[in-house]
């Protein structure tokens, strides 16, 4: 369904509301998907919210608290009794109603925990901290004992009237609830129904530590390309699993997070948050960035009198400093990226930094004698050309050498590169720029007119 | 398995082939799975790759080239015979299959096509353009009647042999292999045997054109939660499915070439491609730059009196264009993101544009109000502490005024905004910056002095 769709129905659906025609209302909402449910849903004001929201089915109700950002569902879930909000998280996936539980006051919680069928699917998640495997992980609602057999397990997977959400591999574990291995779905409806567990499961299984970062959680999914992965205490108890379409999330999440830092925005909001949390979040980093404004404005303080005598000299700075500043980006965009995707890490740094020194220097050969061209055909003093042109070239390769050495060490030192490294780079190409071509130009320039 | 155990892995390898014990070697890689195998085998030498890879099963082959990196892959099936080739596509899921056939010279491709044994499963998916929703896919081996009972597909699922591999849904056809529905394989086996099919199934089933792009599959799958995504032709003819893995791979991908471009890397390459290839894609990227630096370039250069007068004015160039820029390139980064997950639209440009020129009036006198201080701090003439202040806020209000139409507009016209909008964002705040600072410069303090 496209965004043109989703206006269609919503305009609709705002229509009946005003005819309080709940009926057709409630009608065009549960005849979407779930994510289209929540798009809908959610540019309703929150009068129509609270007046629709009771008369969908639980299920639709789930699903919609479930799809919405987190803050919209905490805030319509704040507006609820706690038992309209128990029957609701009820329906819902067991990680989604904990984190729906954890972004509520305290004291309404625990009334609505206290108000739900089954709180002890949900409490053991709500002791996780968000961005862990633990805080993604979702309860095992089925597992399998390793001496069962084929037909037995189908047979305990009909009667567990399980809902059809997400089961594709079935967790096995023995006596003392230790993850023993894992049979996917599949095989078991390929197994001969006398089969035992033990025989057709797989032993060697990979999981996670609940305490581990959401991030490596991911990763693990990715690369090993799984649908679902177990979630173990330390003594390799099995906790919960952590399901695919929480991958995704994380990935995306990830993303976004790298993307903003790069950026200078460091930490991930949506691009309609408060303004004052978008403030709060942004000028800190503006101001650091003027602490780097300030070393190259103390570099061009130095050379005042230069700057007096050869007015001209100012034309440059956007190539000495801007041009080389992209050529550092592009540096670091590359190497910031291979660190993320852990395709590099810092035992390849000399090598980067080798191949990136020698980009840098045919990239500034290439700017540097145009640069000098353009300088020598506006009838500038032909040894300004050069200079600029000289300069180029010795800030590119500089260019090359900070935008591979600053990530590698930023993630050696275990700061995230895409975080700190852009303003340190860009401080870096201009600082230097500066530095080369005005120091030239006092050197070389100044004394021969 | 972190990269330390694959490089422990690698390194008793390497000694096995040193020794010239193949079965030790083809042992330690067999005892590994895919990812990890391809990283060992991806290290070795050519030499040794080629001595060891026709030991290995034709299954660990087959995961090892369809692991590997494209080119990497390509390139090892180039120094294959078409039989040995053939033998190990054989053992490849189709999708990854074609994708290599694809990557080799079609002369070889054809022959390996000829030798294979089941190649009609292969050839249809060459057809398709690496970046569509048709390149993605690979052929449904298992599909099932809407008048077949529960019992009966169950029995032709088990005697289909399936490999064990891309199965979660079954897709349901009709007489002319036209889509009809789909049945999660869960709900095969929590259903009565006698049930006939076409009354379990799901009939509204999301599928995907073969000709759109691979982002467009990527995001239904990502947004309805789908495990596989069916293809088909204008007719709704089935033509193969999209699987989970396909998804987090065109998502890694995506984000990789948003971040590249933002970062003025306008393709997406490995960080170790060829210098050469490296070159070709930011050379001309820099250039590009180059334009750009001339527009700030021509505005220092009308000034030039102004700055000779004033040498001291050259010093808060990097606040007036430098910081201002990077509030430029922290609205562009949250609107470009917006834009690329889809939470955002052209549309709601105006809200966007006047909440960025808010942000960037409150930033502005936050760092402008600060570098007058420190000018005036510094014993530079007053009037050029306020001057300076002055063109920061209003550069700043630009910032986030360019910061947020230049992406949105970009999108209008269907040019992605990560490519073009952080040049010309940077042009616009430098320009702009450099234009106002000077421009009042020349007005109010000359005048003055």
């Amino acid at each position: 369904m496209n965004p043109t769709d989703v206006d269609n129905i919503l305009e609709q659906v705002r229509e009946a509301l005003d005819r309080e025609d709940w009926t057709l209302a409630v009608a065009l909402v549960e005849a979407l998907r779930p994510p289209d449910q929540a798009d809908v849903f959610g540019e309703l004001p929150a009068s129509e919210q609270d007046v629709l929201l009771p008369r969908l089915d639980l299920e639709d109700s789930a699903d919609i608290l479930e799809e919405l950002e987190e803050e919209e569902a905490a805030e319509i879930a704040a507006r609820l009794e706690p038992e309209e909000l128990a029957n609701i998280l009820d329906e819902m996936e067991p990680d989604e109603a904990a984190d729906l539980l954890g972004d509520i006051a305290p004291e309404h919680a625990a009334e609505v925990l206290a108000a739900m069928e089954e709180p002890d699917e949900v409490r053991p998640l709500l002791i996780h901290a968000d961005e862990s495997a633990g805080g993604l992980m979702t309860s095992a609602k089925v597992t399998l004992h390793g001496r069962m057999t084929v037909e037995q397990a189908l047979t305990y997977l009909r009667a567990s009237q399980l809902e059809l959400g997400t089961v594709y591999y079935l967790l096995v574990v023995d006596e003392d609830v230790r993850l023993a291995g894992v049979v996917p779905l599949r095989r078991l409806i390929v197994s001969a129904p006398t089969t035992r567990i033990q025989d057709i499961m797989d032993t060697d299984v990979i999981s996670v530590r609940a305490g581990a970062d959401q991030e490596e959680a991911a990763r693990l999914m990715a690369r090993y390309d799984l649908l679902a992965l177990p979630v173990v205490d330390g003594d390799d108890h099995l906790l919960g699993l952590i399901t695919h379409d929480d991958l995704v999330e994380v990935l995306e999440e990830e993303a976004t997070e790298d993307i903003y830092r790069l950026g200078g925005v460091p930490g991930e909001q949506p691009h309609d948050a408060p303004i004052s949390s978008a403030l709060r979040l942004r000028l800190p980093w503006l101001l650091l960035n003027m602490i780097t404004a300030l070393v190259s404005g103390i570099v061009l303080n130095f050379f005042k009198s230069t700057i007096a005598k050869v007015a001209a000299l100012t034309v440059f700075f956007p190539f000495v400093a801007g041009v080389c500043g992209s050529a550092g980006t592009q540096t670091l965009t590359v190497t910031v990226r291979g660190l993320a995707m852990g395709e590099l890490t810092p035992r390849d740094g000399l090598g980067m930094l080798a191949r990136e020194m020698f980009i840098g220097l045919v990239n500034g050969l290439a700017v540097g004698v145009l640069v000098t061209l353009v300088a020598l055909a506006l009838g500038e003093l032909p040894a300004l050309g050069l200079i600029v042109g000289a300069a180029i070239v010795m800030n590119m390769v500089g260019a090359g050498i900070a935008g591979a050495l600053v990530p590698i060490a930023m993630q050696a030192v275990q700061v995230d590169p895409a975080l700190a490294s852009p303003i340190l780079v860009t401080t870096i190409t201009d600082t230097l720029g500066y530095l080369l071509y005005l120091g030239l130009a006092t050197l070389i320039l100044i004394p021969l007119i």
